[in-house]
């Protein structure tokens, strides 16, 4: 039984990674951080032993701790879930995220958490840098048709759309429950929301090319749950990226090609993902696919990835998969 | 004041029509027809005398009861709500509703009440077709770009999402509050869903070109609103494609070019259609319009188009309007 | 056309005001307060001339800017949505709002404004305090009984349940969306909420005796709304109860008595109040009450109010009615 | 390991029920009856053989499957979820539910199962009748007050609300999304819902006295949970009352006393019951009790009954518990 501790417990993706750590079968929560409640404070948290730390932290704050920890800590796993060591270099990071980056230092050679593309780097890897929500969603129906090169990646929209959870629990006036209920709004339209560089970053790896995404996100009023809509240009059958699909996430206990439109209550609570390829227009096909925001798009992909450093079998503690 | 007879009363695009008649300044309800109530059974209400008559009945029905009040009331108004006179030939209807044309002797003439594009083909009209609310939510953005030129129309996306008032008022299972809160759900994709129908049509009038749209709508938990997501191929600047929108909708009350990606509360309850514009990638646009569903999406439109058959203020009734 | 000032326009209560304002035939917005938009600072306010002035400011704040307006615009009504002129006393005002009054020279003769109660104090009024939204949903049914004697004071149980804009609009984790929505909370328990101190004022002013409410508020996952229930003895039958009510409330545009149990949606974006009463075993009934906490429990009444202290038929620019 | 029949499991207490049963630890499900999908007929469901048998079926149904199960299978377990076996005599049931009851021999000897409350009245037995939701939430709270005699029988008032799982899933225009979300609507006033009969029963058998309940459901625009509100008359103090409750429960697993009022979301999606004491008046408290309706008030406490019959622990499968 292992000893985690989980840094900004207080927020609603480190509320869900101790959660989900209470039904872990080799796994413990040794501490929280985080205001109020029985928490302690974020630096008291670097004096706590543990086998394991998952920073559930802000921007900007979360690489820090990632750098003592690593320091302090060189045996224990660490799983960070902010947006801290997602993008390559110090300078995309301070391009996208508007200041320097925190410990530059761990950038290199931190591998990118998105479980079942990455899952070849995740054993034994002492830091891992945990995907975005949004990223997710897209990366893993979007990852293997691009690597199959069967869709075109140079037109690509995204439309997703996401439950409040993903805005996080900062008291805001536009995130009251008389803000958000009832309504929809698009925000970050365009090339601006964070999240539009981790995913650029990993479909530049994986085609060769400089890809240009539109994506826009959208707030739902649902707690949970991710829902995407892929637009891509394709002269493969639905069919066929299905196909792919399936042959590609054949080993994976947590994603699954399905034959109608994924719904949130498909996957909420679940560390699934769920995807569906439907034709759209000649020559254009439509993929969706959906998570739980706060299971496989934070908390559940950080355990996920967590399972695989140590050896474990992933889906070790974490709700779904392909039973 | 004029006397209006509502078939279909109950459902919630009759109902609606009620009452937004209720505050209208020249108009009345003179029966309604549907299950229930005080209603008439539908039948009924060919006997009933009125100056105009608003079919909000399912499509396969609505049709003959348009012609049988055309044949009896030679001189009243009639709009109908139902998708039976949209399309421009039997066979188009027949292809896309599956049965064979309740009326066909009506297609030929009769204007499709988009209030703000075909305005000055309603004015006299005895007979309008009203729009789908989804078809309307696409259309007022789109057909004045394509009129300009200003976008391509070989490269269309639309990414819809509806409140579920719009799925109507029949107890079907899927519709079952448990069903639909908490939850988002993508239905007909591709080319399936029958306001893909008129759109196109009205596209192909627009631009000369046979457009394949792709066209997804979604199943959102509220009860109103529209919010539409057109991702579009331009050369020319967002700003230029908002200021020719503006430019067509200079005159138009209920039409409001904004900034900021208009939501679903901005324009329920309103006869309002708000649209914005933004870069979404090199060459690619995303366009927002919001409606409400219930209100330009049906009933308002339909009281609109009333009021320019009866050469009255189209605003007379209405809630919103650029005040 | 009277120019009413509107203090606090960016909270719920003060946006309602402007917004049921829009469509007064005879008044309209001269200006308003608050932070952000087009908005004046609220010191500001007090050197604008009006006619009226609506105060939708915080306990504590607000009976200073009508003790300034009072001052210095001695022939304009004052309309005070706040509790600070609700109960008669600066020692009650001390006890149940947990400082010293800020104004208590204004307590003395100012009408508590339940419009249809104390419907004689109003007219020529220049300072009215507008009543609790809860107390306005309780009241209402109780004072006609408790006037006829047709009900025991000492035994009055009232359990309401309220919409989330009743707890305002200034950011708090508690009422996030994710917080609020899929939920219900009871809270203040026991005679503790503020609004039972002019529960009870009203109650011994009616019934001569010293009232020990039992009142117990809920937070709803809507957004308007507040329905109470009120657990009555009464040696009377509920036709008896209801035939009271019907002919104290015989004039009363707002107040209709139903048969069957109101639901919110029956009263949302009304000024009306609908209350039923059904028998619940022997000697005890249950009576319903529905409002718009927005509307009728604060700026409907507010808006009421100043149509009776300027002599207008109280229905100007109010949404419902007995039409 | 045993095998499981689940009679009624397209409906959400049935569904439940084969949800809760895939994580049982000994018990897994052996067939499934319904319309649709891999169901079976109802009664294919009688020549499927199994240990166990949970019956969540209509009542005037249940209780015939349940007859045919004990005469086909003695030596099986069967749980009626129905409230077919609730009532002690047939008359009862017949003024209760309006019919003859379809299997009056069954109900000698046949347990209520408000598990906590006859823990022995459970070990062997073969045929259990399932508690209502509603009663399961009054009585849980209510049952050890009246034993020990701390609360007056003759002065209980009980406001209780519940998500909309509670009203099934048979396709009603009353249940739509749009005619539940955004509101809120009291139904079956004074003591005609169905589960005043069993409530009283049992209060009966408790106080031995003559109980007249006075009891109002409302329905919720959530989901799951109830929230069930008590006013009760005690000349004892709201902690000692919470202490006789905390004595009664200390072995119970799933039953907590609590300081600040329980919200449904302490306990949706666990087989919990939350409950807590306050003052409300002089001589009177309020009681909360709140639970997930499908859960402990249904599928959750069928399985914790299954679990007692067959002298397991009683926590086996269900998530809760005072862990």
């Amino acid at each position: 039984m292992i000893r985690v501790g989980v840094f900004g417990a207080t927020g609603y993706a480190g509320k869900e990674c101790v959660r989900l750590l209470e039904s872990h079968p080799s796994a413990r929560v040794a501490f929280t951080t985080g205001s109020g409640g029985a928490h302690l404070a974020h630096e008291a948290g670097l004096d706590q032993a543990a086998d394991a730390y998952l920073l559930a932290l802000p921007h900007g704050v979360s690489a820090k701790y990632a750098a003592s920890l690593r320091a302090a800590r060189p045996d224990a796993t660490v799983i960070d879930l902010s947006g801290d060591l997602r993008l390559a270099t110090a300078a995309a990071y301070k391009h996208w995220y508007g200041h320097e980056h925190p410990a530059p230092q761990l950038l290199d050679g931190t591998p990118y958490g998105l479980t079942e593309v990455y899952r070849d780097r995740l054993p034994g890897a002492r830091l891992v840098s945990n995907p975005g929500c949004y990223a997710t969603s897209v990366l893993l129906p979007l990852v293997p048709l691009l690597r199959e090169a069967l869709v075109d990646p140079d037109d690509i929209v995204v439309d997703a759309k996401s439950g409040a959870t993903g805005a996080g629990r900062a008291p805001k006036e536009e995130l009251l429950f008389c803000e958000v209920a009832d309504d929809l709004s698009a925000y970050s339209p365009g090339r601006t929301h964070r999240h539009v560089a981790e995913i650029e970053q990993v479909l530049h790896e994986t085609s060769g090319k400089t890809v240009a995404l539109t994506f826009c996100p959208h707030l739902l009023p649902v707690k949970r749950g991710i829902l995407s809509a892929l637009y891509l240009r394709s002269a493969a059958s639905p069919a066929a990226l299905a196909q792919a699909l399936r042959t590609f996430y054949a080993a994976a206990p947590f994603v699954r090609i399905v034959d109608a439109p994924p719904k949130l209550s498909d996957v909420v609570l679940t560390n699934d993902c769920r995807i569906s390829v439907h034709a759209a227009a000649p020559g254009r096909v439509v993929v969706f696919s959906a998570i739980d925001n706060l299971v496989k798009g934070a908390a559940g992909q950080a355990i996920q990835n967590l399972n695989r450093c140590l050896g474990w079998d992933e889906r070790a503690g974490l709700p779904g998969g392909n039973a």
